[in-house]
């Protein structure tokens, strides 16, 4: 998400943008249960949508995102507004995803922190935020809370699915678990299941969280918390969001404010410390470190083969047709790890096809301008 | 290191190992001016020596470790020594590094914590740890103060030198230092000038170790200081050690004792866990978290192109001849930066080839059991 933050932003809606959008939430009263058995007596989810329904009904397109993104993937919330949503570069009117013909819709998952029902909620039971008492959450638990939501709202079917990572993890369940809902997946720089090496990376993340005394075993005030730990996970993590290269290029070994020479000091030096130091400081301010628990943990669990005895075991009930994507520098989900759940899809007799994109921006290059990547979403839902 | 230390081992040693090895001191009184400007009134090195030195005072051979290695390079401290020094593998009688044929060296640098004078010795004018009150440590201080230590034991000459990552920056200083003082250089995994991926990682460590509150501004007794913080600094950079594949290939998303399915909790579940757990918690039993500060920050100024205006510039006094070895799979280092040194190293007219080793075991390759390596260091000795 964040290397999107740093793109110039106008105060005014450009022209182009979805316009001003305001977030809702969908309450669910009813029980939903959870994967690990555990129930909650209900659920909200904070979503905002763009575009219209139109009277068939046909064409919904739903936004997935990743793990530290939220419902807000379009347009700005006031005229004031500095940066539009996450995703404000693909949707909008005329844009890849075009709302002038499509009705977008994008939701928090249920464990974030963004209005959704997530472990900083109150538990009604003790008027405190649930903390580590909240249900596990899975990559199927977010999409079945998702599917109840665009239920009450009168969606009978999807157009299409966008999302990229932990968004790609949920548009390849959304296919499995609900198979004539949705008639076209898009998932991007995602991965059927992750290596060792991503789960090393996230769980440091969860232990410089857990470690950090301030956690306090998941029981802390809302605007307290392990905000050291979370700032180290936040570093740590950006760091395999981007590739050797585009860092290289933007920060190289250059120091901050011109210095030159050594400076013999443990203060920052170099600006890519300082660009870093700047990522983990903005992420703390918006983000909750149980949710980073919750979440890491459901894309460190997610993994089709293990769930359904293989891969194209997982993909007989998918009716979507899919277009993988893969970006050539994207070394966290490696684009082999895209390629390969196209190939699966083939094997099982799916309309699947692939394509990866050369670029050197690394993981977060879903999130970039590229127009690379807008042309092939456009043939995709044309 | 670490890698290597999950290598089986022995209490006897084995047959073709040095043997039972003794560390000494060497202790210099004389004062020590640091790059940085500060002085020491003197300073100690820990070192091992492994061979005879010659009558012609002529097979002398340096080793430079690593970050987080020491002076104990090969052999055992006693019959039940389980492990013994860290390239053993390469060291010893009869072995790619001949201790029957070479008088082998090795210290602990300068800014280290296993004997040498660092941050956690203790500060003549208080009694207490320098912290970092310590004087600033660049790879070319580490150099001028293994001289005055080879100076001081009678090594007129090198035979050859050898290092990696780390060490393989000594290499190439102590060769543009001391001219004619070094016959061939075998710098392996390493690199003349850090990415700007190489510093974030080492940042983010900094940082973890910083912001813990037992760091105390770098003041702390010699048992206690900031544990939480150096563990995932350890633990995390010793992802970038290794590859993706070879951590794929030991662990994979295998579970802790062959648990099956998904436990819905925070604690350890997947064995890579365990043993980066493993990894951050053996490492704070041995490491000083200063030194690690110190040991980092010199690592990442060190910048051959800054330093003399261009990297052909940096060789021009260089009289070895050098041999440059990369690691086809180091994403830390990666083999580009050891070719790059070959290439300058022979545009400035001086005798030198570059070898990259097919492997897939990343960073930590140069320490791993490798007849491929073992050969070509073999070769280069000979």
């Amino acid at each position: 998400m964040n290397v999107a933050e740093d793109h110039p932003a106008t105060a005014t809606p450009a022209p182009g943008e979805a316009g001003l959008v305001e977030p809702r939430d969908f309450v669910s009263a009813e029980p939903f249960t959870f994967e690990s058995g555990q129930t909650l007596p209900g659920f909200a989810l904070r979503y905002e949508t763009y575009g219209r329904l139109n009277a068939a009904g046909d064409n919904a397109v739903l936004i997935c995102h990743a793990l530290s993104g939220d419902h807000h993937c379009a347009g700005r919330h006031s005229p004031a507004d500095k940066k539009p949503g996450w995703w404000n570069n693909l949707i909008g009117p005329g844009k890849a995803v075009d709302t002038d013909k499509f009705f977008v819709l994008c939701a928090n998952v249920p464990g974030g922190c963004q209005g959704s029902t997530g472990p900083s909620s109150p538990d009604p039971a003790t008027g405190r935020p649930y903390g580590i008492a909240f249900p596990f959450v899975t990559i199927r638990d977010m999409v079945r809370a998702q599917k109840r939501w665009l239920d009450a709202l009168g969606v009978k079917r999807l157009f299409a699915l966008l999302g990229g990572s932990m968004g790609g993890m949920q548009a390849l369940q959304f296919g499995i678990e609900y198979p004539g809902f949705c008639a076209r997946l898009l998932p991007m720089a995602s991965t059927a299941r992750e290596s060792a090496q991503a789960i090393a990376f996230n769980e440091v993340g969860r232990q410089a969280i857990m470690q950090d005394p301030a956690w306090n075993g998941g029981n802390y005030p809302k605007d307290g918390g392990p905000r050291v730990g979370l700032a180290i996970a936040r570093m740590m993590a950006h760091i395999t969001y981007v590739s050797d290269a585009s860092m290289d290029r933007k920060f190289g070994r250059k120091k901050k404010d011109g210095a030159t020479g050594d400076a013999y000091t443990f203060d920052v030096q170099f600006e890519v410390e300082s660009y870093l130091k700047h990522q983990g400081e903005s992420f703390i301010n918006r983000f909750d470190a149980n949710s980073y628990l919750y979440i890491t943990r459901a894309i460190d669990h997610f993994d089709l083969e293990a769930a359904y005895g293989s891969l194209e075991q997982a993909f007989t009930r998918v009716e979507a047709e899919t277009l993988v994507l893969g970006f050539t520098s994207d070394w966290l989900f490696p684009p082999g790890q895209s390629r390969a759940i196209a190939q699966a899809l083939l094997r099982a007799g799916k309309r699947a096809s692939y394509a990866e994109l050369d670029t050197d921006l690394g993981h977060d290059s879903f999130l970039l301008e590229s127009p690379q990547l807008y042309e092939l979403v456009r043939g995709f839902l044309a």
